[in-house]
Protein backbone atom coordinates (compact mmCIF):
# COMPACT_ATOMS: atom_id res chain seq x y z
CA UNK A 1 0.00 0.00 0.00
CA UNK A 2 1.52 3.52 -0.93
CA UNK A 3 1.56 6.66 1.19
CA UNK A 4 -1.89 7.23 3.42
CA UNK A 5 -3.95 10.68 2.78
CA UNK A 6 -5.22 12.25 6.16
CA UNK A 7 -8.12 13.99 6.27
CA UNK A 8 -9.29 15.89 9.46
CA UNK A 9 -13.02 17.16 9.12
CA UNK A 10 -13.86 19.35 12.13
CA UNK A 11 -16.50 21.82 13.03
CA UNK A 12 -19.16 22.57 15.50
CA UNK A 13 -22.12 21.01 16.43
CA UNK A 14 -24.85 20.90 13.81
CA UNK A 15 -22.06 22.44 11.23
CA UNK A 16 -22.76 19.32 8.76
CA UNK A 17 -19.15 17.39 9.32
CA UNK A 18 -20.64 14.13 10.04
CA UNK A 19 -23.15 14.22 6.84
CA UNK A 20 -19.68 14.81 4.78
CA UNK A 21 -17.72 12.48 6.38
CA UNK A 22 -20.51 9.68 5.96
CA UNK A 23 -20.64 10.81 2.06
CA UNK A 24 -17.09 10.28 1.56
CA UNK A 25 -16.69 7.09 3.59
CA UNK A 26 -19.87 5.98 1.61
CA UNK A 27 -18.51 6.66 -1.74
CA UNK A 28 -15.31 5.00 -0.90
CA UNK A 29 -15.87 2.01 1.20
CA UNK A 30 -12.61 -0.14 2.29
CA UNK A 31 -10.95 2.71 0.69
CA UNK A 32 -11.30 5.18 3.35
CA UNK A 33 -11.47 4.36 6.76
CA UNK A 34 -12.67 6.79 9.45
CA UNK A 35 -11.86 7.68 13.00
CA UNK A 36 -14.28 9.62 15.02
CA UNK A 37 -13.13 11.56 17.80
CA UNK A 38 -15.87 11.15 20.34
CA UNK A 39 -14.78 7.36 20.11
CA UNK A 40 -11.99 8.28 22.08
CA UNK A 41 -13.76 9.89 24.92
CA UNK A 42 -11.94 9.41 28.01
CA UNK A 43 -12.45 6.16 29.88
CA UNK A 44 -14.07 6.62 33.22
CA UNK A 45 -14.35 3.75 35.44
CA UNK A 46 -13.40 4.83 38.80
CA UNK A 47 -16.24 7.08 38.78
CA UNK A 48 -19.94 6.65 39.06
CA UNK A 49 -22.82 7.21 36.59
CA UNK A 50 -23.58 10.14 38.18
CA UNK A 51 -19.97 11.40 38.58
CA UNK A 52 -19.65 10.72 34.92
CA UNK A 53 -22.84 12.51 33.84
CA UNK A 54 -21.90 15.90 35.29
CA UNK A 55 -18.84 16.16 33.03
CA UNK A 56 -17.62 18.70 30.93
CA UNK A 57 -17.58 16.59 26.97
CA UNK A 58 -17.10 19.76 25.27
CA UNK A 59 -13.29 20.47 26.21
CA UNK A 60 -10.23 18.82 24.61
CA UNK A 61 -9.01 17.05 27.65
CA UNK A 62 -12.39 14.80 27.59
CA UNK A 63 -10.59 13.21 24.58
CA UNK A 64 -7.95 10.49 24.71
CA UNK A 65 -6.58 12.48 21.67
CA UNK A 66 -2.81 10.85 21.94
CA UNK A 67 -4.77 7.36 21.48
CA UNK A 68 -6.39 8.75 18.94
CA UNK A 69 -2.51 9.87 17.17
CA UNK A 70 -0.66 6.70 17.97
CA UNK A 71 -3.61 4.95 15.77
CA UNK A 72 -3.60 7.12 13.37
CA UNK A 73 0.51 6.16 13.30
CA UNK A 74 -0.19 2.30 13.24
CA UNK A 75 -2.30 3.07 10.36
CA UNK A 76 -0.39 4.69 8.13
CA UNK A 77 1.85 2.17 8.61
CA UNK A 78 -0.40 -0.24 7.22
CA UNK A 79 -1.24 -2.26 10.84
CA UNK A 80 -4.47 -3.01 11.61
CA UNK A 81 -6.41 -1.19 14.97
CA UNK A 82 -8.41 -2.04 17.57
CA UNK A 83 -10.53 1.07 17.79
CA UNK A 84 -12.22 2.05 21.15
CA UNK A 85 -16.34 2.59 20.94
CA UNK A 86 -17.94 4.83 23.37
CA UNK A 87 -21.58 4.19 24.62
CA UNK A 88 -23.11 7.33 25.42
CA UNK A 89 -25.76 5.44 27.50
CA UNK A 90 -23.26 5.16 30.32
CA UNK A 91 -21.16 8.29 29.60
CA UNK A 92 -18.27 5.55 29.33
CA UNK A 93 -15.98 3.96 26.86
CA UNK A 94 -17.88 0.90 26.00
CA UNK A 95 -15.97 -2.67 26.66
CA UNK A 96 -15.85 -3.63 23.05
CA UNK A 97 -13.49 -2.28 20.52
CA UNK A 98 -13.88 -2.12 16.74
CA UNK A 99 -11.24 -3.34 13.99
CA UNK A 100 -9.76 -0.57 11.50
CA UNK A 101 -8.47 -1.60 8.97
CA UNK A 102 -5.75 0.25 7.53
CA UNK A 103 -6.81 2.30 4.06
CA UNK A 104 -5.21 4.52 1.40
CA UNK A 105 -6.93 7.36 2.64
CA UNK A 106 -8.33 7.85 6.56
CA UNK A 107 -10.35 10.57 7.49
CA UNK A 108 -10.51 12.08 11.07
CA UNK A 109 -13.74 13.39 12.45
CA UNK A 110 -14.80 15.63 14.99
CA UNK A 111 -15.57 18.81 16.69
CA UNK A 112 -12.37 19.36 18.21
CA UNK A 113 -9.40 18.01 16.43
CA UNK A 114 -8.15 20.82 15.04
CA UNK A 115 -7.65 22.19 18.17
CA UNK A 116 -4.67 19.50 19.17
CA UNK A 117 -1.46 20.28 18.15
CA UNK A 118 -0.06 16.59 17.84
CA UNK A 119 -3.47 15.91 15.80
CA UNK A 120 -3.01 18.48 13.34
CA UNK A 121 0.31 17.55 12.07
CA UNK A 122 -0.74 13.79 11.62
CA UNK A 123 -3.43 15.84 8.92
CA UNK A 124 -2.79 16.49 5.82
CA UNK A 125 -5.66 18.13 4.32
CA UNK A 126 -7.66 20.31 7.38
CA UNK A 127 -10.87 21.11 6.49
CA UNK A 128 -13.24 23.17 9.30
CA UNK A 129 -16.71 22.94 8.69
CA UNK A 130 -19.12 25.87 8.97
CA UNK A 131 -22.38 26.71 9.52
CA UNK A 132 -24.22 30.03 11.63
CA UNK A 133 -24.67 29.49 15.24
CA UNK A 134 -28.50 29.52 14.78
CA UNK A 135 -28.83 27.09 12.01
CA UNK A 136 -26.40 24.48 14.06
CA UNK A 137 -28.41 24.55 17.46
CA UNK A 138 -31.44 24.11 15.74
CA UNK A 139 -30.08 20.85 13.95
CA UNK A 140 -29.11 19.42 17.29
CA UNK A 141 -32.10 20.23 18.56
CA UNK A 142 -33.96 18.34 16.61
CA UNK A 143 -31.80 15.13 16.53
CA UNK A 144 -31.56 15.18 20.28
CA UNK A 145 -35.20 15.80 20.77
CA UNK A 146 -36.35 14.18 18.04
CA UNK A 147 -34.36 11.18 17.64
CA UNK A 148 -32.67 10.70 21.09
CA UNK A 149 -36.38 11.28 22.77
CA UNK A 150 -34.40 14.25 24.97
CA UNK A 151 -36.32 16.88 26.69
CA UNK A 152 -35.65 20.24 25.27
CA UNK A 153 -35.07 21.84 28.12
CA UNK A 154 -32.27 19.78 28.83
CA UNK A 155 -30.62 20.13 25.48
CA UNK A 156 -31.02 24.06 25.91
CA UNK A 157 -29.08 24.29 29.34
CA UNK A 158 -26.22 21.84 28.21
CA UNK A 159 -25.96 24.04 25.24
CA UNK A 160 -26.07 27.30 27.03
CA UNK A 161 -23.66 25.89 29.86
CA UNK A 162 -21.03 24.04 28.00
CA UNK A 163 -21.81 23.59 24.65
CA UNK A 164 -21.69 27.40 23.78
CA UNK A 165 -18.90 28.12 25.85
CA UNK A 166 -16.41 25.73 25.25
CA UNK A 167 -17.25 26.18 21.23
CA UNK A 168 -16.06 30.03 21.41
CA UNK A 169 -13.21 28.70 23.86
CA UNK A 170 -11.96 26.08 21.67
CA UNK A 171 -13.58 25.05 18.47
CA UNK A 172 -14.57 28.86 16.70
CA UNK A 173 -10.31 29.32 17.19
CA UNK A 174 -9.37 26.23 15.81
CA UNK A 175 -10.70 27.24 12.90
CA UNK A 176 -7.80 29.25 12.03
CA UNK A 177 -5.39 26.11 11.19
CA UNK A 178 -7.74 24.92 9.08
CA UNK A 179 -7.07 24.71 5.30
CA UNK A 180 -10.09 25.00 3.66
CA UNK A 181 -13.55 26.17 5.31
CA UNK A 182 -16.37 24.70 4.15
CA UNK A 183 -19.79 26.46 4.53
CA UNK A 184 -22.69 23.94 5.22
CA UNK A 185 -20.90 20.48 5.50
CA UNK A 186 -22.45 17.56 3.68
CA UNK A 187 -25.27 19.35 2.03
CA UNK A 188 -22.67 21.45 0.05
CA UNK A 189 -22.29 20.19 -3.26
CA UNK A 190 -19.37 21.85 -4.55
CA UNK A 191 -17.22 21.42 -1.85
CA UNK A 192 -17.78 18.09 -1.30
CA UNK A 193 -17.37 17.33 -4.87
CA UNK A 194 -13.81 19.00 -4.51
CA UNK A 195 -12.94 16.52 -1.85
CA UNK A 196 -14.09 13.36 -3.45
CA UNK A 197 -11.93 14.39 -6.22
CA UNK A 198 -9.06 14.79 -4.28
CA UNK A 199 -9.23 11.47 -2.29
CA UNK A 200 -9.69 9.73 -5.88
CA UNK A 201 -6.14 11.32 -7.43
CA UNK A 202 -4.73 10.20 -4.33
CA UNK A 203 -6.05 6.63 -4.63
CA UNK A 204 -4.84 6.75 -8.67
CA UNK A 205 -1.59 7.73 -7.49
CA UNK A 206 -1.72 4.81 -5.01
CA UNK A 207 -2.96 2.10 -7.85
CA UNK A 208 -6.26 1.23 -5.70
CA UNK B 1 -13.58 21.59 -26.63
CA UNK B 2 -16.09 19.92 -23.90
CA UNK B 3 -17.72 21.31 -21.49
CA UNK B 4 -16.47 24.52 -19.69
CA UNK B 5 -15.35 24.46 -15.81
CA UNK B 6 -15.68 28.19 -14.57
CA UNK B 7 -13.85 29.24 -11.04
CA UNK B 8 -14.63 32.55 -9.23
CA UNK B 9 -12.21 33.60 -7.43
CA UNK B 10 -13.00 36.09 -4.72
CA UNK B 11 -12.23 38.20 -1.69
CA UNK B 12 -11.02 41.71 -0.22
CA UNK B 13 -8.24 43.78 -0.84
CA UNK B 14 -4.70 41.89 0.31
CA UNK B 15 -6.30 38.58 0.60
CA UNK B 16 -4.85 36.28 -1.96
CA UNK B 17 -7.06 36.33 -4.09
CA UNK B 18 -4.85 37.04 -7.00
CA UNK B 19 -1.46 34.93 -5.85
CA UNK B 20 -3.71 31.91 -6.34
CA UNK B 21 -5.33 32.96 -9.52
CA UNK B 22 -1.98 33.60 -11.04
CA UNK B 23 -0.41 30.41 -9.90
CA UNK B 24 -3.65 28.18 -11.65
CA UNK B 25 -3.01 30.43 -14.50
CA UNK B 26 0.91 29.85 -14.53
CA UNK B 27 -0.02 25.93 -13.65
CA UNK B 28 -2.29 25.11 -16.40
CA UNK B 29 -1.46 28.14 -19.24
CA UNK B 30 -3.58 28.10 -22.04
CA UNK B 31 -5.56 25.24 -20.90
CA UNK B 32 -6.98 27.92 -18.45
CA UNK B 33 -8.19 31.93 -18.97
CA UNK B 34 -8.54 34.38 -16.40
CA UNK B 35 -11.28 37.38 -16.72
CA UNK B 36 -10.40 39.83 -14.32
CA UNK B 37 -13.17 41.67 -12.72
CA UNK B 38 -10.92 44.79 -12.84
CA UNK B 39 -10.59 45.12 -16.14
CA UNK B 40 -14.24 45.84 -16.34
CA UNK B 41 -14.23 48.77 -14.20
CA UNK B 42 -17.05 51.21 -16.40
CA UNK B 43 -15.49 53.36 -19.16
CA UNK B 44 -16.28 57.51 -17.91
CA UNK B 45 -15.17 59.12 -21.55
CA UNK B 46 -17.28 61.73 -20.76
CA UNK B 47 -16.28 63.16 -17.50
CA UNK B 48 -12.45 64.81 -16.47
CA UNK B 49 -9.75 63.15 -14.72
CA UNK B 50 -10.75 64.99 -11.88
CA UNK B 51 -14.28 63.63 -11.95
CA UNK B 52 -13.18 60.32 -12.49
CA UNK B 53 -10.42 60.08 -9.87
CA UNK B 54 -13.47 61.19 -7.15
CA UNK B 55 -16.02 58.12 -8.33
CA UNK B 56 -16.23 55.03 -5.98
CA UNK B 57 -14.26 52.12 -7.29
CA UNK B 58 -15.25 49.75 -4.46
CA UNK B 59 -18.97 49.29 -4.97
CA UNK B 60 -20.36 46.71 -8.01
CA UNK B 61 -22.06 49.66 -9.42
CA UNK B 62 -18.33 50.98 -10.46
CA UNK B 63 -18.00 47.79 -12.77
CA UNK B 64 -19.81 46.55 -16.25
CA UNK B 65 -20.22 43.08 -15.16
CA UNK B 66 -22.65 42.39 -17.40
CA UNK B 67 -20.34 42.79 -20.03
CA UNK B 68 -17.93 40.14 -18.28
CA UNK B 69 -20.93 37.95 -18.37
CA UNK B 70 -21.76 38.06 -21.97
CA UNK B 71 -17.48 37.49 -22.42
CA UNK B 72 -17.92 34.81 -20.18
CA UNK B 73 -20.81 32.73 -22.19
CA UNK B 74 -19.02 33.55 -25.31
CA UNK B 75 -16.05 31.55 -23.80
CA UNK B 76 -18.08 28.84 -23.15
CA UNK B 77 -19.55 28.42 -26.02
CA UNK B 78 -15.64 28.52 -27.61
CA UNK B 79 -15.67 32.06 -29.26
CA UNK B 80 -12.76 34.30 -28.66
CA UNK B 81 -13.69 37.84 -27.27
CA UNK B 82 -11.78 40.86 -27.15
CA UNK B 83 -11.97 41.49 -23.41
CA UNK B 84 -11.42 45.62 -22.07
CA UNK B 85 -8.33 46.48 -20.60
CA UNK B 86 -8.32 49.14 -17.69
CA UNK B 87 -5.65 51.70 -17.56
CA UNK B 88 -4.85 52.99 -13.71
CA UNK B 89 -3.33 56.00 -14.60
CA UNK B 90 -5.91 57.79 -16.16
CA UNK B 91 -9.08 55.93 -14.27
CA UNK B 92 -10.45 54.82 -17.41
CA UNK B 93 -11.33 52.04 -19.79
CA UNK B 94 -8.03 51.85 -22.28
CA UNK B 95 -8.50 51.80 -25.98
CA UNK B 96 -6.63 48.63 -26.17
CA UNK B 97 -8.14 45.07 -26.06
CA UNK B 98 -7.50 41.94 -24.98
CA UNK B 99 -7.73 38.54 -26.59
CA UNK B 100 -9.54 36.21 -24.96
CA UNK B 101 -9.05 32.31 -26.31
CA UNK B 102 -11.84 29.86 -24.82
CA UNK B 103 -10.19 27.45 -22.88
CA UNK B 104 -11.42 24.17 -20.87
CA UNK B 105 -11.31 26.08 -17.94
CA UNK B 106 -12.36 29.75 -16.99
CA UNK B 107 -11.44 31.75 -13.94
CA UNK B 108 -13.05 35.09 -13.15
CA UNK B 109 -10.99 36.99 -10.39
CA UNK B 110 -12.05 40.23 -8.15
CA UNK B 111 -13.10 41.45 -4.90
CA UNK B 112 -16.78 42.06 -5.68
CA UNK B 113 -17.32 38.94 -7.82
CA UNK B 114 -19.46 37.04 -5.82
CA UNK B 115 -21.56 40.28 -5.17
CA UNK B 116 -23.75 40.03 -8.48
CA UNK B 117 -26.37 37.42 -9.16
CA UNK B 118 -26.37 36.86 -12.83
CA UNK B 119 -22.50 36.02 -12.58
CA UNK B 120 -22.53 33.88 -9.58
CA UNK B 121 -25.12 31.55 -11.39
CA UNK B 122 -22.52 31.84 -14.37
CA UNK B 123 -19.79 30.15 -12.03
CA UNK B 124 -19.20 26.32 -10.64
CA UNK B 125 -16.93 27.06 -8.20
CA UNK B 126 -17.01 29.48 -6.33
CA UNK B 127 -14.32 30.42 -4.22
CA UNK B 128 -13.44 33.28 -1.36
CA UNK B 129 -10.18 33.92 -0.82
CA UNK B 130 -9.90 35.03 3.46
CA UNK B 131 -7.09 36.66 5.25
CA UNK B 132 -7.69 39.05 8.40
CA UNK B 133 -8.30 42.80 7.91
CA UNK B 134 -5.18 43.89 9.73
CA UNK B 135 -3.18 41.50 7.12
CA UNK B 136 -5.36 42.82 4.14
CA UNK B 137 -4.53 46.41 4.84
CA UNK B 138 -0.38 45.44 5.77
CA UNK B 139 -0.53 43.47 2.37
CA UNK B 140 -2.27 46.72 0.41
CA UNK B 141 0.07 49.38 1.84
CA UNK B 142 3.37 47.63 0.77
CA UNK B 143 2.03 47.49 -2.54
CA UNK B 144 0.32 50.56 -3.09
CA UNK B 145 3.25 52.46 -1.20
CA UNK B 146 6.25 51.00 -2.06
CA UNK B 147 5.73 48.99 -5.16
CA UNK B 148 3.66 51.76 -6.54
CA UNK B 149 4.93 54.88 -5.00
CA UNK B 150 1.62 56.09 -3.82
CA UNK B 151 1.47 58.15 -0.59
CA UNK B 152 0.82 56.29 3.16
CA UNK B 153 -1.62 59.17 3.76
CA UNK B 154 -3.50 58.27 0.29
CA UNK B 155 -3.36 54.78 0.85
CA UNK B 156 -4.67 55.04 4.66
CA UNK B 157 -7.30 57.71 3.48
CA UNK B 158 -8.53 55.52 0.29
CA UNK B 159 -8.96 53.02 2.55
CA UNK B 160 -10.60 54.34 5.27
CA UNK B 161 -12.89 56.15 3.53
CA UNK B 162 -13.84 53.53 0.96
CA UNK B 163 -12.11 50.52 0.34
CA UNK B 164 -13.23 49.64 4.39
CA UNK B 165 -16.98 50.53 4.10
CA UNK B 166 -17.35 48.64 0.63
CA UNK B 167 -15.67 45.64 2.01
CA UNK B 168 -18.28 45.50 5.10
CA UNK B 169 -21.28 46.38 2.84
CA UNK B 170 -20.75 43.68 -0.46
CA UNK B 171 -17.38 41.83 -0.01
CA UNK B 172 -18.00 40.62 3.12
CA UNK B 173 -21.57 39.61 2.68
CA UNK B 174 -20.87 37.94 -0.29
CA UNK B 175 -18.78 35.01 1.06
CA UNK B 176 -21.66 33.26 2.07
CA UNK B 177 -22.32 32.97 -1.73
CA UNK B 178 -18.78 30.81 -1.43
CA UNK B 179 -18.81 27.45 -1.97
CA UNK B 180 -15.32 27.17 -0.14
CA UNK B 181 -13.43 29.42 1.72
CA UNK B 182 -9.43 29.60 1.46
CA UNK B 183 -7.46 31.57 4.31
CA UNK B 184 -4.50 32.93 3.14
CA UNK B 185 -5.29 32.42 -0.85
CA UNK B 186 -1.68 31.58 -2.88
CA UNK B 187 0.33 30.58 0.42
CA UNK B 188 -2.09 28.21 0.86
CA UNK B 189 -0.77 24.91 -0.40
CA UNK B 190 -3.12 22.77 0.26
CA UNK B 191 -6.12 24.20 -0.84
CA UNK B 192 -4.55 25.43 -4.08
CA UNK B 193 -3.75 21.61 -4.51
CA UNK B 194 -7.28 21.29 -3.99
CA UNK B 195 -8.35 23.55 -7.02
CA UNK B 196 -4.73 22.55 -9.19
CA UNK B 197 -6.56 18.61 -8.52
CA UNK B 198 -10.06 19.72 -9.48
CA UNK B 199 -8.56 21.42 -12.60
CA UNK B 200 -6.66 18.27 -13.50
CA UNK B 201 -9.96 16.11 -13.22
CA UNK B 202 -11.87 18.35 -15.79
CA UNK B 203 -9.10 18.52 -18.11
CA UNK B 204 -8.78 14.67 -17.94
CA UNK B 205 -12.38 14.31 -18.49
CA UNK B 206 -12.55 17.11 -21.46
CA UNK B 207 -9.48 15.19 -23.03
CA UNK B 208 -7.06 18.06 -22.86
Amino acid sequence: MGKTLTIGIAGGTGSGKTTITRRLQRQFENRVCTLYHDNYYRAHDGLTMEERSKLNYDEPAAFETDLLVRHLAALRRGETVNGPVYDYTVHNRSPQTMTLAPAPVVLVEGILILADDELCKSLDIKVFVDADADVRILRRIVRDVRDRGRSLESVVNQYLTTVKPMHELYVEPSRRRADIIIPEGGYNEVATELLIRRIQAHLEEVNE
